[in-house]
């Protein structure tokens, strides 16, 4: 099929499934995590062909990124059953009024239609988003990145087999078969089709994506997050949030990139934090600002780009501000607004800097790391979103719904 | 100021107006409502030139929404003071989850930061957007039609005096000095100024910023709302709301369009439908399918357009429809999901049809024309959404917000 043909397909088996109950759609999923492991197989040969083509013209963290193993789909599977275990997000009555003429308008949760997954060379999300969007009573159309492509097909050919079975239709899960260019911008501007895009992946898909789409799109993604370290606050656990935050898994969005201290504790704190940070399993570049740079033997100096950018990597950027005031105006002009954290024992001051600070998620005392779907309680994640409109922060199945008013009367004219 | 300069200057008092309390925000606004008053003159003159520069440019409907008399004034005014009296949608905790870590993550809904509103030449939208903008905690920018401009730029010059005698930044309200098509290209590609694009107007206006914003851009409006009569109907209830969405209002979006009849009805109910619809004030052209015609002699025959047009005037298009699936398929097909109905008296025909029937608002036995922000109770609105993203149906203070999560912790680390 071709990428309009597709979206055609994919809207008209939208309206079909949108009518069904979570007991077929939990069903489906069912048999779908079981196809995947009948036919381990083959998309493991899928995979090393994939692997095989990649190597040499993409990085190790990329192909190790690439390479599925029987543990790893056996994850999947076991992914798509955690989805199945949370409540669905549909049919809640999120308000409910009667008018004084006597009408009844309930605002009902409702599936969004079409989710259209543009994604880069990780086959797990072909099934972790496969499995959120029909859950939340979605059609999906998946899109993976050319190293992935022959891994995504086994992978959906496994699942859309699952569903079949279960007598759920097959093309609620279609892959584009297309990986150029034109098929990417066919998605974007599916008007009519696409209720819904999101982008997975680095910074240059995500840029397309939102400039481009006349589909709504949701701007997932990049952290520049920032740990402020107050006055007030209680050393041992700013240094604990720190090493956390920059060094259990440096390369996701959640991560911190920046720690601001404020001056007024710099001379204290900095040996402290140079110290744990340069001592730990992964030691950590620290690239700082004049003012902390003479407290940190072990320090590099900090160029002004390193305050803009997302390192995914063992570097951290370190300045002293005037406060928190100053932390504020910081954050607010560097920030991604994904998540940013004040560590201190001063009430006022946390309240302060959550109020001010505009962003997805603001920690006190507590890693940005946490900023994360399963963290946060949700069960599972689309994605983070860092766009305010519809979603922000952490897209669990909810953020997969709409809602529709359901308006009930006896005769009522207006 | 340039376009480029208003959406700087926004940008940075959205972050300070943030910040304010609601009783700050609401004396300010009254304060704009009396200086509206007090510069009525000034107003009336403005409106007197727009009037004068447009007549013999634009028709005599588009003159009459141009037109200001101490009347309206005073009605933009008591608008204002029902936006006050509204409660505000600001701080509401939406969510409170206690992890199992301790972690404390409370949802709290916040102020968007900038909302730019595009309109035509209704000169009471400025005072309308700008209150709405103002009561959710944004700052806003306006970019009014050529032919209102003059009047706009009176009556934010009034609200602006108000907001400075209340200690509010003026520059919360902004009106666009250049009201050519770079003005609104600007507006739309403003990324990392404009946190929503509101489009209020008709079609033109609409697809162009859906189609080319890269802002986050709300879709509004166009609204092809039909009324199905189902075999099952009271007769006297469907005559009444057919009477009602048609003819109340026909130049507004909730206002059907379409009247879709059981076929196993037609030889009895087209007959009642005609008689009503064309003895009553003002006589309806009804524009009906062969299977309607030989029962209306007043009626004329449809063309496949009439099917698909917002006639926006005392004009139907009558088909017949075999029962309840078929009327949900040509809705399906037909609408612009606005605004739906179904006129029944069996419980079972009206579930299928609100379950099946994927539209903002969808009816049973009452008339479209109350998708309307304050007969849902929202006290105002901002324009009736169409899509499917962040808001659906009518747009009041709620969807002029976002939220952003606060998470408390104690030194937690992941």
């Amino acid at each position: 099929m071709t990428t309009q043909e597709i979206m055609i397909r994919s809207k008209a088996v939208s309206k079909e499934i949108a009518a069904f109950d979570n007991e077929k759609r939990d069903r489906a999923l069912a048999c779908a995590a079981d196809a995947l492991l009948r036919q381990a197989d083959a998309i493991l040969e899928a995979n090393a062909a994939d692997l095989a083509a990649a190597k040499g013209k993409i990085g190790d963290v990329m192909l190790d990124r690439l390479r599925l193993t029987p543990a790893r789909i056996e994850g999947m599977a076991q992914g798509i059953r955690d989805v199945i275990a949370l409540p669905s997000p549909l049919g809640r009555v999120l308000e409910t009024v009667i008018r004084p003429n006597g009408l009844e308008i309930k605002k009902v949760a409702v599936p969004l239609g079409v989710a259209a997954i543009i994604y880069e060379s990780r086959p797990n999300v072909t099934s972790d988003a496969a499995a959120l969007c029909l859950k939340s009573g979605n059609a999906c159309i998946l899109r993976s990145g050319k190293e992935a492509h022959a891994s995504a097909a086994a992978i959906v050919d496994a699942m859309r087999a699952g569903l079949r079975e279960a007598d759920f239709p097959a093309d609620a899960i279609l892959l584009v078969e297309d990986v150029t260019r034109e098929s990417a911008n066919a998605l974007m501007h599916g008007r009519g089709y696409i209720d819904l895009l999101i982008p997975r992946g680095g910074k240059g898909l995500i840029s397309a994506c939102v400039d481009n789409a006349t589909v709504p799109c949701i701007e997932t993604g990049t952290g520049i997050c920032h740990v402020y370290v107050d006055r007030d606050a209680d050393f041992e656990k700013a240094l604990n949030i720190m090493e956390n935050a920059k060094t259990s898994r440096p390369s996701v969005c959640n991560a911190a990139e920046v720690c601001l201290v404020d001056a007024a504790i710099v001379p204290e704190f900095i040996p402290l934090l140079a110290q744990r940070l340069t001592a730990c399993a992964h030691p950590v570049t620290l690239r700082m600002d004049p003012v902390c740079l003479p407290y940190a033997p072990q320090a590099v100096p900090a160029g002004e780009a390193d305050f803009d950018t997302e390192f995914l990597d063992y570097i951290l950027a370190v300045k002293a501000v005037d406060g928190a005031a100053d932390a504020i105006r910081h954050i607010d002009a560097h920030s991604t607004h994904h998540s940013d954290a004040i560590i201190t024992e001063n009430a006022a001051t946390a309240a302060a800097f959550t109020a001010a600070v505009d962003s997805a998620a603001v920690y006190v005392n507590a890693s940005t790391r946490f900023t994360d779907g399963g963290e946060f309680g949700l069960g599972c994640e689309m994605g983070i979103s860092t766009q305010k409109l519809h979603a922000r922060g952490p897209m669990g199945l909810r953020e997969l719904t709409t809602y529709k008013y359901v308006v009930t009367g006896n005769g009522q004219i207006r």
